[in-house]
C-alpha cells in the first residue's frame, strides 16, 4: 500500500478531528499530494474515517496508533489535526522520522513550545506549514497588492479584526476547544489566531511594539476563555485591535485602513462562496461640498478561484516537499516565521490576560 | 425681519463655522423650520453667510455678536455650530433667554459643562438636542428593529466601530479642531463622539461599566488628539471598541453582533448617498459541512430616504419646539439624556489616557 505517483507528495493523517475531512478532500484534489495513510488511537476508527471520507482501502493504510503513520516509509508529510497539547510530542516526533508537517492551528500550547517543533523541523531539514488556509486564496495576493500601493493605500493607520462564532450547547460542553487539557487557549487559540494573523499580514510581519489584552474576556468553569480581544501597538502609532468569541454568531470581519485607503471584507477566513471571493476597496475618498455624502465609493472587488483555498495550500506545501525530496530547493522559512510571530502575539495576550490586562511588549 | 409662519421654528445661527452651511440648508429644507438670524463677531460675516447660503437678506436678520440672536424675539431656537469651549456659555446664555438649542457635538468639554447646560434648558423649559446626524436617518430605525428582534439577531455581543478621516496639513494646523483652548478633545470629541453615540445606540444606552482608553494614542504638540481608541465592557460580557482618528483615510465602520445575527455598514454617520443608504445584515448564518463556505448570506438592506438625514433632524427637534411652544407637549428628554451619556463615555476614554490607560468606571 502507499504507493503513489512520482512527485506525489504522500499523506499520512494523524488523527481523525473533524476538521481531517476538509484536509482529506483538499489532498484529494490537489494535483501533487495523495492521502497514503490515516492513524488514529484505534484502527477501526481510521478504517471508518478512510470509508467515510471516500479514500481507497487499497491504496490508504488504516493505523491504530499515531506512531505507525510515522513509521510507513510511504508517508512523505503528516497533516497533524490533533489537539493543541498533543502537537509538541507529535510534531517532533514526525520531524524526527523525517516527515514534512502541516500543522493544525494553533501550532502550540505557547512559542517555547513551537520553537521545540521547529527546531526539530530545522534540524531534520523538513518543511513546517500550518494550516492557516485563507493565506492561500488568491484574494489574500489581491488585497496585499492593493495595500501595498503606496498611492491608493499609503501607510497603514490601524487594523481591526472580528472572529467569532455561536457554538452551540454540546460544542461548549464537549469540544476539544474548550477542554484545558487539550485546547488550553480556546477562542484565543482557535479564533484569535486568524485574528492575528490577518493582523501579521496587514503589517506585512512586523511583530507590534505592546499587546495589551481588552477587559471583560469569558471563560468557561474549567478557565479556558471562550471570548478576548487585544489591542497591538507599533511604535510607529500603527495599532490594531481583534475580537474573538465562540459565543456570538458567525462573523469574520477585517477592516485594514491606510492613510489613502479602506479594506474591509467581511469573511476573511472562509470565503463565503468557495468559487469567488469578494472585498471592498475605498481610495482617495472623502465628503462631498457640504459633507451630505462621498465623492468616492467603494469599489467591490471579487477573486474567482477555481481551486478552494484548502487545496492551494497543500498544493503549496506539497510543492516546497517536493523541491525538498528532489533536491531542488530548500524548506521554505517564511512559513515558521509567521507561525511563529502569530504564535508570540496569541501567547502575549494570555499573558496580557494573566497580568490583569496589563500590556505585555514582545520581544522576538 | 424676523417673520416667519405660524407653527414654523424660527432658528438664529450663532457662529458660522463651515458646519452652519449644512445647517443652514438643512434648516431651509425642513417644513417647519426657517432661519431668521445670523449672529457672528462681525455683521460683515454675518451678511456674507447669508449671502453665500442663498438666504433672503430680508428675512434674515445679520448680527455683529452672539447676544443679539439671543435677543431677537423672532429667535425661537438657536443652532450652535461654536467651538467646544464656547458652548458652555452660549447654550447657558440661549437657555436663559428661553431659546431652544441644537448643540453641536461634541455638546461640552466635559459632563460637568453639559449638566450646566441641560440645567439651565431645564429651568427654562427649552429643548436641548445634539446634532448627531445619522440618529435622524430611517436607516437607523431598521436597523434598530432588527437589533431589537430575538430571533434574528439575539443578544448583543459585540460592537465595534471605527471613524477617521484624513486631515490635510491645514486641518491639522489651523483648524479649531487640533487646538486646545477650542476643541481640547480633538479626534475624541469630533470623531469619537459618533462612536461612542453608535455603540450606546447599539445596547439601547445602556451605560458601560466601564471604559479602557487603548494605548498608543496619538496627539499634536498642543497635546490635542489626534487619534486614540478605547475598549467598553458591561457587567454582563457585552463589549465594545472604538477607533478614531484625523490621520487615516475616511472610514465608518459599524459592525454590531449578536448570538443570532450580524449587522454592518461602512458609512454610518455619514451615508454615501444622499436619497439611499445601505447596511448588511445575517442572520442564523454558520459554515457548510466541509467548513468550506457559508450556508446563509448577509442580505444587503437598503433604505430610501427622500428627505436628508440632517433635514429630518431639523424638523424632528423643530416638531418637538412647536409643541412646546403651542404647549401640546413636553420637552423631550430623550436627547438631553443620550447626549449626556455619549459626553460621559467620551470623558471616561479622556481619564483613562491621562490615567495611563487605567479602566474608567461610569457612574450615571
Amino acid at each position: 500500500m502507499g504507493v503513489v505517483e512520482e512527485g506525489v507528495v504522500g499523506f499520512g493523517i494523524i488523527g481523525c478531528a473533524s476538521i481531517a475531512r476538509k484536509l482529506s478532500r483538499a489532498i484529494g484534489l490537489a494535483p501533487n499530494a495523495a492521502v497514503v495513510a490515516v492513524g488514529s488511537r484505534s484502527v477501526d476508527k481510521s478504517k471508518r474515517f478512510i470509508s467515510d471520507n471516500g479514500l481507497n482501502p487499497a491504496t490508504v493504510s488504516a493505523y491504530g496508533s499515531y506512531d505507525e503513520v510515522l513509521s510507513d516509509p510511504a508517508v512523505d508529510a503528516v497533516y497533524v489535526p490533533l489537539p493543541t497539547s498533543l502537537h509538541l510530542k507529535w510534531a517532533v516526533a514526525a520531524a524526527e522520522k523525517g516527515k514534512h508537517i502541516l500543522l493544525e492551528k494553533p501550532v502550540a500550547v505557547c512559542a517555547e513550545d513551537l520553537d521545540r517543533i521547529l527546531a526539530a523541523c530545522s534540524a531534520a531539514g523538513v518543511q513546517f506549514m500550518d494550516s492557516t488556509m485563507w493565506m492561500h486564496h488568491p484574494r489574500t495576493a489581491a488585497m496585499k497588492q492593493l495595500l501595498s500601493d503606496p498611492d491608493r493605500f499609503g501607510q497603514l493607520r490601524s487594523v481591526d479584526s472580528v472572529f467569532t462564532f455561536a457554538a452551540d450547547p454540546e460544542f461548549l460542553e464537549k469540544d476539544i476547544r474548550v477542554k484545558p487539557d487539550l485546547d488550553a487557549l480556546g477562542a484565543l487559540g482557535d479564533l484569535g489566531w486568524y485574528c492575528a494573523r490577518a493582523i501579521l499580514w496587514a503589517v506585512d510581519y512586523d511583530l507590534p511594539h505592546s499587546v495589551t489584552a481588552l477587559r471583560a474576556p469569558t471563560a468557561n468553569s474549567a478557565a479556558v476563555l471562550l471570548s478576548c480581544g487585544a489591542s497591538l501597538t507599533w511604535k510607529d502609532g500603527r495599532v490594531a485591535t481583534f475580537h474573538c468569541s465562540f459565543l456570538a454568531h458567525l462573523t469574520m470581519e477585517l477592516a485594514v485602513v491606510g492613510s489613502r485607503g479602506t479594506l474591509h471584507l467581511a469573511d476573511f477566513v472562509i470565503p463565503m462562496e468557495e468559487s469567488s471571493a469578494a472585498f471592498s476597496f475605498n481610495s482617495a475618498s472623502g465628503l462631498s461640498e457640504l459633507a451630505t455624502g462621498w465623492v468616492e465609493m467603494p469599489s467591490q472587488h471579487f477573486v474567482r478561484n477555481e481551486t478552494p483555498q484548502e487545496v492551494l495550500m497543500v498544493a503549496e506545501f506539497s510543492r516546497l516537499v517536493a523541491g525538498i525530496r528532489s533536491g531542488t530547493g530548500g524548506s521554505e522559512t517564511k512559513w515558521p516565521e509567521i507561525s511563529r510571530k502569530t504564535q508570540l502575539v496569541i501567547d502575549a495576550v494570555k499573558s496580557s490576560i494573566d497580568l490583569g490586562f496589563q500590556p505585555v511588549e514582545i520581544s522576538p
